[in-house]
């Protein structure tokens, strides 16, 4: 599955675990650059043929920072009780979904935008990079 | 507790509420820029003296990018069976924790790092900006 990083004691989870991963989740957030400042949000989202999907409002926030712009996504969990805990990065260009085939295969993905009212606009993360990170302690996983 | 936002269907949190939920929640997400890239990493943290505190080891990223600039950091909880959800978001200016006697009294503080390995350093986040949503749903709380 990954290896280990002694450095740390966390094992970094090979492309496919972090792509299993980010298939098997609904929630994360999308960090950006506002004006200079970072900005973050958390949005529920889909994997669609690897790719990090999210609706949104054509004057949200995310409609006017993502498209053009690099930027990063995160999910993970963490178990308190057990002190397990894992996450994924998913970093790379936004964009804006326009083509109408697109957006139409793209209406029937089973996704619930974070806030109501109209969220008309497809915003879709290329990953250039994927990286995750379990939490592990000595004697393996507690 | 908070208003609503019509255009979103999101209750916003006043600050109260948000500090409440930020003192009863131990994993956060720090969204800072390394080299005009945006990063976002997972942390453990606790909410000391209204700010938000972190241990993380001298040479991390965590410790390199944050100290010394803004910094956005994230809670959220959504439950998918209720469809519940909220999140906090603080952005303020990272820094290093120096002061000898801030460190000792940090140190009784109850924080496990995410990872493994010494994490001497503790960062804080001074909130300038507090802003928590609550997701409703018409008709009510889902």
């Amino acid at each position: 599955m990954g290896h280990f990083d002694d450095s740390t004691g966390l094992e970094v989870l090979d492309r496919d675990e972090c792509l299993r991963l980010l298939g098997a989740h609904y929630l994360g957030r999308v960090a950006f650059t506002v004006g200079g400042h970072v900005e973050i949000l958390p949005v529920n989202y889909a994997l669609v043929a690897g790719a990090v999907v999210l609706r949104t409002a054509h004057d949200s926030l995310l409609a006017t920072h993502v498209p053009g712009h690099e930027v990063a996504f995160e999910i993970d969990h963490a178990d308190a009780m057990t002190h397990t805990g894992w996450s994924v990065v998913v970093r790379g260009p936004g964009e804006a979904v326009d083509d109408p085939g697109e957006r139409a295969s793209l209406a029937r993905v089973p996704l619930r935008p974070w806030g109501a009212g109209r969220r008309d606009l497809w915003v879709r993360i290329r990953p250039r990079s994927i990286s995750g990170r379990r939490v592990v302690h000595r004697g393996g996983r507690l």
